[in-house]
Order: structure tokens, then sequence, then C-alpha cells
């Protein structure tokens, strides 16, 4: 860029779908998505779900000479998933972990253990350009219907682009590429984009090739449950590729493809999700542009009222929940406590005709102990998460009154 | 400082000590810490270990007139215990949680439940500056010379040091006050400082006024406990007050006052910590001034491989622990199948001629299903410490090479 005052950049952007013993066909999907990445050459490839070291490890290693700089954003008991290969220079990296990700004994869900959170590499290219490839990816949507996750997801689009606000002034240039599990029209990705200027590449692009509607979970992948697509009969897009120009440049989205079903000229998809390619065009311009909002400040109000609603939504059920957790805890101690006082009566003597029930005795005080951990354990959960939401809500109400106060 | 083209900044640091029930004469100390505050008129009060949220609406209410702006960062179970007043206008705050922050059964020293973490308000004043005053606390040390905590300590100096990095470039001074529980010369200190470039205002104060040494835990203070002060006669130095100029302006320590063992005028101290005030000079210069690193190349390049070095010895330790629990896990596990296969045997009437022993019976297998759930726990606990070590290791070391490669 240095002599050109154009920078193209071609971006790659996927959500692997690569558990362990769980996700369909793994090995010989992530050997061929290496073997696309490698031929393809791109600028800077985002992965999210790659869970097992050992396949970043193998495509790092097959990546190595075409993508020689990558990283593995580690966190979580399984790990976030979050991978970067890029051909420039990462120069440092920051993960950010959510607050809130969904709750522990939700096993069959699972996100808890993922700890989910927003890889931040920098990078800079031809001496002219820094910029930001945050990776990220948020809770996942099991019930559309009824959410019960969408409190989180919230907390967690709010927080992503806070970090992003905080973050991105390093840049000239800002980049987030992921699973973000949220519909364009859903009040978090209007957050999202709204709070940090962030613009979406499948609106903007010039030309488009893929999905209809850009649509990156569709009904003929193979691996997508179809029952869950019912009401979609396109399909739902929810993995994006976003930018926004910080200092004095400009980005425009060339084009944005997506896969269709299957990897290019294979029988096969590379994921359960479609993957998202962009090309983007980054062009230096004479003087430097202000940070800048998504939205019309009036209509920005309005997202972050109704995404502070629906965190309030989230807090009082936690309220609820922190307090019957409290409850149950409180019940289990007394039963215990009654129980240490009839075995003292016991042991002094008092009702010696009957014989001491030892067998039922010590059964339910061990059940009474499990309770009371159990308990103890989830209500002290739900202290975190009430903070945590109540946190959010503060700083909503704090960037509300910023909002308003403005000329 | 439209007009006048340098602005005096006057700020107030202490680590408060205020827990409820466990610290001594708390009311009365936060009360103190009011009155003072509103009669003293800082510009900017950073506090820390103000657990109580009550605590935090009392000093609220009674600063509201002077210090029309607060914020209180909540984490963890019982919070981050940070709180920030200000004169001006805080427009916009972010939390950063450590990702790791002790053992949670250690709970006599509790710092896993408090979810330290590193709190930053962003706010600007007279139209020109914008500034961030993160509020911090690092992990407590409780033995020098054996310190199981220090890999921990320095994942969390290393991580702050990556996020003020990161989020500093939004501003034109960078201000950071706290708690860091390490002392000037610890590698922890040297690696925040050299790796942000900011700049200790003791060693950089024009006028100084208090405890020897700058000292802030002294065995004066009649809080303090003398017999974990013996080395140090004078005490030492863990608060601190940081800052760095970003953008084209420069900061300058005017004057660094500590209390010395009671509040001004009183005979009672604030805490068990000594409270630190400084008064900065920030004035605009002419040209802008590049982000620079606090230390020379070669001296910060072996500051973090000292740190790695330790993050490394502390990755192996949590190595072990994960494998150890692993393997009380599995043996529970055995234990119980073994007892599984007994109970099965008993059922189709083998050794049908003793008595099954049920009660010693079922006693083991409670006791066995304890072991598990506990080994299952720590095991997912130090797995998630061994990949968040390694995340650290990881970084330092992409760290040393862009160091090295810098011409």
């Amino acid at each position: 860029m240095e002599g050109d005052p154009t920078l193209r950049l071609r971006i790659f952007d996927l959500n692997c779908w690569a558990i362990r013993y769980l996700s369909k066909r793994r090995q010989e999907r992530v050997q061929l998505i290496g073997d696309v990445l490698r031929q393809e050459g791109f600028d800077l490839v985002l992965l999210q779900e790659v869970w097992s070291e050992r396949d970043y490890s193998d495509l790092k290693v097959k990546l190595g000479s075409c993508y020689p700089f990558s990283h593995y954003f580690r966190s979580g008991v399984i790990g976030s998933g979050l991978c970067v290969f890029s051909r420039f220079p990462i120069l440092d990296t920051l993960l950010y972990q959510y607050s809130l990700n969904g709750y522990p004994y939700m096993l069959q869900h699972g996100d808890w253990f993922c700890g989910k959170s927003v890889g931040l590499g920098r990078w800079r290219h031809g001496g002219v350009m820094a910029t930001l490839p945050p990776s990220c990816q948020l809770h996942a949507e099991y019930c559309r219907e009824k959410d019960a996750y969408l409190p989180h997801r919230l907390v967690q689009a709010w927080e992503l682009a806070q970090f992003i606000r905080h973050t991105s002034k390093a840049a000239d240039v800002v980049l987030v590429g992921g699973d973000l599990n949220m519909h364009p029209e859903d009040v978090g990705i209007r957050l999202l984009r709204g709070w940090t200027g962030l613009r979406d590449a499948f609106a903007e692009a010039t030309r488009f090739e893929g999905c209809e509607d850009g649509c990156t979970l569709v009904p003929n992948n193979c691996f997508t449950v179809k029952s869950e697509l019912l009401p979609f009969p396109l399909g739902i897009r929810i993995d994006y590729v976003l930018y926004k120009a910080v200092s004095s440049f400009t980005v425009k989205c060339e084009e944005l493809k997506t896969t269709t079903g299957t990897a290019p000229g294979m029988d096969i998809p590379f994921s359960d999700h479609e993957a998202v390619m962009a090309t983007l065009q980054i062009r230096r311009q004479g003087q430097a542009v202000g940070d800048t909002l998504g939205t019309a400040e009036a209509t920005l109000a309005d997202v972050v009222t109704e995404a502070r609603t629906e965190v309030g939504v989230g807090l009082r059920a936690a309220q609820r929940q922190r307090y019957s957790t409290g409850r149950m805890a409180v019940l289990a101690l007394l039963l215990l406590l009654l129980q240490a006082v009839a075995a003292l009566g016991t042991l002094m003597g008092l009702g010696a005709g009957q014989p001491f029930p030892k067998f039922s005795f010590t059964l339910l005080a061990f059940l009474a102990i499990g309770v009371l951990f159990l308990a103890t354990g989830l209500h002290l959960f739900h202290t975190m998460e009430v903070k945590m939401l109540q946190g959010t809500e503060e700083q909503m109400r704090m960037a509300l009154r910023t909002l308003q106060e403005r000329p």
C-alpha cells in the first residue's frame, strides 16, 4: 500500500463446527477447509468452533506456507474455538471473555463450558495500515419463540460493542467476523451495529453471490437440523463480516460470497454453517474521519432502550432464581440441623425404646448435603448473573444519558 | 482547558478495606473517607475493596454534590469492589475480568470470589481532553517466600498491560490507580510499566510528602498485620498512581502525597492501606507523540522473558494438578463401578450366605460420588487454568518476537 493508495483484502470467515466425537465427518471437513484455504490464498481467515487444538495444529502445519501467522485463542474448559490465520504479521492479541455465557447446568447446550469470547488481533501491512480483526462467537439460540438466553446474548452483544469501541481507536480499520447467533433484524445486532458504527458487508456489497438473502444456515446443507429451519424456508443469516474505517481511510465491500450448501466443487459442505468470503477495498483518503455511530441517535436510543428492557427481563428472572436457590439451600441446612438434633437426642438416650433408622438417616443426610452444595453453588452462580445483568443495565443507562445529552 | 493550556488534575486512590462483618471499624472509616473526600474536592477518586454496594450508595449520596459522576463496577460473586467518583462526566465504562484469579477452594484467601478486574472509564473535560482512569486490583500476595499466586498475578499484570495498550489509543492521557499487590521491583510491575510505557507518579513526582519510600502498607497503621511486615521495617509500596500521555499532551506529576498511618488530623486511618494523592499537570504540546514503551527494548525483552519463565512454572504446576485431580476422579469412578458390580452380584444371589453391609456400602458410595464430583470440578478448573497460562505464555512469546524483530 506504500505506493498504491488502495489495498484489496480478502477475508474468509467460517464457523467450522469441529467438535471432537460429536461433529459429523469432522476430520474430512477440516482437511477440506485446509485444502481450500491453501488453494484460495485469502489474506485473513477467521475460524470459529475449532474446539480441538489438534485440528488447529494440523491446519497450522498445512497452511504455514501461505498463512505464516496464526493465533489460537484459549479460554474456558474446552476453549474459545477461535483462531485466526493471516498473511500479515499479527502484532498483538487480546482475548475478552464475555461475563455471561449461559448456565453450567445446561449440559446439553454446553455454551458455558466453551468460554465464548471475542479474540482481538492487531496487524499491520505495508507499513501504513493497522487493522483489528476480532473473531467472535455469541451464545447460541436454541429456541427462538422462548429464548431463555436472550439476555445473556444481549449482554454479550453489548460487551462486544463496548470492547470494539474502546479498542478500535488503536486501528485505522476495524474488521469483525464471526457467528453472532443473531438474525439481522434482532435487537442485539442492531445494538452492535448502532453503537459501534460497524457496517454489514452483506448490505453494502457491490456484488453478491451465494445463498439467497446471504443466509449462512440453510436447509440444503446436509448437516443442518431441518426441523429447526422449518419457519425459515430460505434459511437464516447469523454469520457476519462487519467493518468500519476509523481514521483517514475508507472501506468498501467489493464482493461478498457465501458457499451454497456444499464446498465449491465438492459434495460435502465445510460445516453446518456456510462460509462467508468478503473482498474489501481499503483506501486512504485525505482527511481523518471522526468516530461515528451507526444509526441516527434517536433510533439508536430506541435500540438501547429495547435492549435494556430485555436485559431487565433477564435480571428479574435471575433474581427469582437466586432467591429460589437460596431458599433451597436454607431448607437443606435446616433439614441437616434437624437431623443433627435427632441424632443428638438418640445419643443422649431419648427415645431409647425405638430402633434408630441408621440407614435411611444417613441416606437423608447425604441427600441434604448434596442439595445444600448444589443449591449454594447455583445461588452463587445466579448472584454473579444478577451482578453482571445489573452492570450491563447500568452501562446502558449511562449510554442513553450520553446519547440524550448530545447536542 | 479551552483557554489555558494546562490542566491540573488531583487524584485520590485508596484501597478501602471495606469488607462487611470482617473489616474493623468499617462504617466509621467509610464515613470518614466520605467526609474527607467532600472537604478536599479531588477531581477523580479511585477506590478499591468497597465490597458492599450499600457503602458505595452511601458514599454516592454523600459525595453527589462535589462528585456528580460515579460508577460501581460489578463482577464475580461478591463484586469487584472497584468504584470511581469524578467531577467530570464519565462517558463510558468497560470492565475487564482477569482470566485467572486464584482458586475457588482457597476460601481463606477469597480472591476467586471477588472477580478481580480492571474497570475502565472514559471521560472528557473542557472539550479538549479525554482520559481513561482504569482502577484495578490484582491478586493479593499471601506469602512472599513461597508465592503460589505469582503466575496468576503475572497473568493479570500481562492482561492489564495488554488491556491498557489496546484501549489507550482512544485517549489523550491514560491514568491507572490501584492496589497492584506488587512491590516496585517485582517482575509484574516492571512488565506492566515496560510494556505500556506507564510512568510511576512516585518516581516522577517533583514534590513528595508521606511515608518513607512512598510505602502504602506501613507498620504504624493500626490495622496492618505487623508480623507480615517484619521483613520490611519501613513497610511496602503496593498502591500506585501510574500515568502516560498518548497523543499531543505531556503529563507531569507535580506532587505526590500519602497518608502516614492515620487519616489527616484524625486518630484512625482510612484503611489498612495508605491513601495515595497525586497532583498531575497535563499540558497540550505542539506535536503528537507516538506510543512508547517504558523501557529500552533489550531490557524489556529480559523482563518479558523473566515473566514468561514464571508463567511457565505456574503452567507446569497447573498441569500436575490437572493430572492428579483427573486421576482422583478416575479412581472414584472405578470404586463406584466396583461397588456396582458387587451390588449386582448380591442381587443375583452370589455370596448369599453373608449379610450385605448396606450401611457401610451406601456410605462408601456417597463418599465416592462426593470425591468424583469434587475431583471432576477441580479437574475442569485446572484445565481452564492450564489453557489461560498457555495462552499468556503464547502471547508473551509473540511479544518477544515483535520486540526482537524491531529494527
